[in-house]
C-alpha cells in the first residue's frame, strides 16, 4: 500500500513555516505500522497543484493533502481537485450553514470571503472540521483516496485522527514500545543493547534528542506476547539509565513523583535562569508540587536571595559544587519546600577558563536532612543546548531521589568532575 | 531558474525528525530572491533515490540533496548518485587523509566505516565540510546541478551558505527589508498597509507568528532608493504597534535597549513561572543587566518573597492588578534593579471563572517612582500559548518605557480590561 502527502502552500515551500504537520502525520503512520513512501511540497499555483495531485494519485493508493482551504484567493485546493475531476465547484449548504453558525456564536458578520470556504469539487465528501472555519474533503482519482486537510495544526491534527487514520487498511503491529534513557551517547546504547535478542519481526528503532534516547520496540501484533520478555530484558540491560517508559516528559514524570509523596519543590538557578521551573511549570496541575523559584543570575542575588556568603563565592566562584550546595541550602531554608535543586554553571559563549571551560555546571539537591552535588562537564555547542542539558541533569538527579535509585548515572555523554554526598 | 530540494531519510519521512534544514534553506533562497519550485522527502531506498533523482534532475536546474552520507549501511546517497551517474565509487585521497586527521585530533582511531565516507562517484567534485566527517559533492546530471549535503543541521548550513548559495545566479533583487508588530491581527496589519502605495515590482508579505506578525518587502534592487520612502510609510502607519525592524528577538531588542541606559532589571512572575526570566537570559551577555528573578508561584511566596500582603492577595486575588502592581513594587525593594516586571495570570486550563476566565493575565512594570500595569485577556488555545504570549506582552510594556512611547499598544488580537498609571 503506497500513502504519499503532499503539503501545499509558498509559505511552506519557503521555510517561513517549518513543516510540523508532515513530521506528526509521520509519526502517526508510523504509529499505525504504517509509512509514507513520498511526501513533497509545492506552492499555491493552480497548474502545478493539478499535475502535481495527478502525478500523485498515479503512484499512490493514499495521499494526503494539507493546506490551500482557507477564504483567501491564494487557497487554491479545492479549484485544483475540481480541475483534476474535470467537474464544477458547487456550493456546500451544509457547510455554508455551519460556517453561519460559527460566525453567528462569535457575534460577528460572516465575511463574503467565506463562502468560498464551503465550494466543494460536484462528487467529493465533505470532512467535518468542528475547530475551524475549513472543512477537510475526500475524493477518488485513479483509484487513489485523496483526502483534503486544513493547514492549522490543531484542526489538520484533528481531522488526521478521527477522519483519516481509521480508514487506513491497519498493519498488523503491535502497539510501539518505548524507552528513554538519559545521559548516553547512541552509540553507548547501541552497545548495551548488542545482547539484546529479539524474536524474529521484531525490530529496535533509535532517536536522538540529545541529552536523551528515545529506544522504540515494532514488532507484529503476533508476538505481544514474546515482546514482554525483551521489554523486561531491556529494563535490565538499561537498570536506572533508564528513565521513563512511554512518554519522555521530564516535568510530567517528576510532578507524578512529587504529587505521590505530598513533597514541595524549589528551585535556584544561575545560568539555566528560570528554565528549569519554566519547564515544571509548563505542566498543568504543577501548582501541586512547585512552591518557588529564585533565578539568582548576580552573585549579590545569591547571597542576598539565598544567604550563598561571599567568602565561599570568592573562594571557590560562583561555579562550584560549594556554591551550588549553598544554593540549595539556601532555597530549601528560604522556602517551604522539602526539596530544593540549584544549578549554576557556564553557559557560554563566553565566560569560560582552562580550569572551568563552558558547560562546566554544578548541581545540586538539597533536602533537611542530606545534600547531594555534582560538577559535570556538559557538552553541547550553543548557550541553548547546555542550559536545556543542564535543566534535564538537575531533574535526572531529582528523579533518581524521589525513587531512591543511584543519584550518580553512569553517563557516557557528559563527564562527571566531581560528586559529594552529605 | 527551477530549483528543487530532495531530503532522505527514513527519520525524515517518519517524523522523527522534523525537517527544519529545508525550513532554513528555503528561507535562504528567499533572501537572495529565488524560490524551491519544490521539495520532497523519500526514505533510505537505493532503487527510489535513483528514480527519484533522475526525475528531480528531469526537471529542475539546480537540485539540493540532503542526507544519507553517514557512515552506516543505510546511508546511501553516494551510491544512489554513481548508479545515477553509471560510473563506480573511488576513493578519495583527500578526504580519506582528512577524516585521519579529524580522529588523529580527537585522539581517537578512525572506525574502518567512517572510510565509506571518503567513497564518491567517478568524476564527482568534492565540496568540503570543514566541521563534520561527511563531505559533500556535486555532479551534473540530465543538465542538473546536483549538490549532495550531510544532514547534520549545523554542517548543512554551512556547506549551503559557502558552497551552493555563492554558486545560484542571483536574482536582481534588493535585500529583504522586516518590520515586526505586536498584538495585531493578520487583518488588522493588512487594513491598516491598505493605504501603501507600493512601486510596481515591489510586493509585501506577511509571516504570523503570533502574537507577532513580521512584513517582508520585497523588491527588485532597481527599487532599492525608492524603497526608503514606502519603509518610511510603514513606519509612519504602524506608529509605536512597530516593535522592532530586521530582527524580531524580543530578548536580543531589551538587551540593547536596557544596557544603552544602564538600567538592571529584576522580574516577578507567577504564571509565566520562570519563563520570562529564561527568555531573556536565552541571550548571551544578559548578565549585563538582568538582576534576578522571582518565581512566586504560590501565595506564600509572593507574600514571603515580594513583601505581597495577605489582604491583597484575600480581597482582590492573585491575578490582579492591584497584585501586579505590589509584586513588581516588591521585585524592585528586593533586589538592586532599576525597573522590575510582573506577571500574574490564569494561563488554564483549569482555574479560570466567569469573572476571571482562563488567559486573564496582569502586568505591572514599576520603577522608583512610576508604576504601569494593566489587565488583559489574552487569546491563545493552551497554556504554552498563554504564558508564551504573557512573557512578550510584558516585553511590550518593558520596550515601550525604554523607548519612552505611550504604554498602551493598540492591540486588536487582546482586549485591555484595564489599566493603571502612578
Amino acid at each position: 500500500m503506497v500513502i504519499e502527502m503532499l503539503s501545499t502552500g509558498d509559505e511552506v515551500l519557503q521555510g517561513d513555516i517549518v513543516d510540523t504537520n508532515a513530521a506528526w502525520a509521520g509519526q502517526q503512520l508510523a504509529e499505525c505500522g504504517l509509512k509514507f513512501a513520498r511526501r513533497q511540497t509545492i506552492a499555491d499555483d493552480l497548474s502545478t497543484l493539478v499535475s502535481v495531485l495527478d502525478e500523485c494519485c498515479r503512484r499512490a493508493d493514499w495521499l494526503l493533502v494539507n493546506g490551500g482551504l482557507g477564504p483567501t484567493s491564494d487557497d487554491l485546493s479545492a479549484q485544483a481537485a475540481a480541475v483534476l475531476l474535470d467537474v464544477p465547484l458547487e456550493l456546500n449548504q451544509f457547510w455554508l450553514e455551519n460556517l453561519k453558525r460559527w460566525y453567528a456564536n462569535k457575534q460577528r458578520e460572516m465575511p463574503e470571503s467565506n463562502i468560498k470556504q464551503a465550494m466543494l469539487p460536484v462528487g467529493a465528501e465533505l470532512i467535518d472540521n468542528p475547530i475551524g472555519t475549513a472543512c477537510g474533503f475526500a475524493i477518488v482519482h485513479h483509484d487513489c483516496q485523496v483526502l483534503f486537510t486544513p493547514g492549522v495544526p490543531s484542526e489538520f491534527k484533528q481531522m488526521l485522527s478521527q477522519q483519516w487514520l481509521p480508514r487506513l487498511p491497519k498493519g498488523d503491529h503491535a502497539p510501539i514500545k518505548r524507552f528513554f534513557t538519559f545521559g548516553l551517547s547512541e552509540s553507548g546504547v547501541d552497545q548495551r543493547l548488542q545482547q539484546l535478542v529479539l524474536p524474529a519481526g521484531a525490530r529496535l528503532g533509535f532517536r536522538a534528542a540529545r541529552p536523551s534516547i528515545e529506544i522504540k520496540v515494532f514488532a507484529p501484533s503476533a508476538l505481544q506476547s514474546a515482546l514482554r520478555e525483551v521489554h523486561q530484558q531491556i529494563r535490565n540491560i538499561l537498570g536506572t539509565e533508564l528513565f521513563s517508559e512511554d512518554s519522555g516528559d521530564w516535568a510530567a514524570l517528576i510532578q507524578q513523583l512529587m504529587l505521590a509523596k505530598e513533597l514541595k519543590l524549589a528551585c535556584a538557578e544561575s545560568c539555566s535562569g528560570g528554565l528549569l521551573a519554566s519547564q515544571l511549570i509548563k505542566v498543568a496541575g504543577s501548582s501541586g508540587y512547585f512552591e518557588r523559584g529564585f533565578v539568582t543570575y548576580t552573585n549579590l542575588a545569591k547571597q542576598q536571595m539565598l544567604g550563598v556568603s561571599e567568602s565561599l563565592l570568592t573562594h571557590f566562584g560562583a561555579v562550584s559544587v560549594e556554591v551550588a550546595q549553598a544554593m540549595a541550602q539556601g532555597a530549601l531554608a528560604h522556602s517551604d519546600a522539602d526539596i530544593a535543586l540549584s544549578i549554576t554553571g557556564i553557559a557560554g559563549p563566553d565566560g569560560g577558563s582552562d580550569e572551568k571551560p563552558v558547560g562546566t555546571v554544578c548541581f545540586a539537591l538539597a533536602t533537611e536532612t542530606q545534600c547531594f552535588s555534582q560538577c559535570l562537564q556538559l557538552t553541547g555547542r550553543t548557550r541553548t543546548a547546555i542550559r536545556e542539558t543542564a535543566v534535564a541533569t538537575a531533574l535526572d538527579m531529582l528523579r533518581r531521589y524521589l525513587r531512591q535509585q543511584p543519584m550518580w548515572g553512569e553517563y557516557d555523554l557528559i563527564k562527571r568532575i566531581r560528586e559529594e554526598q552529605s
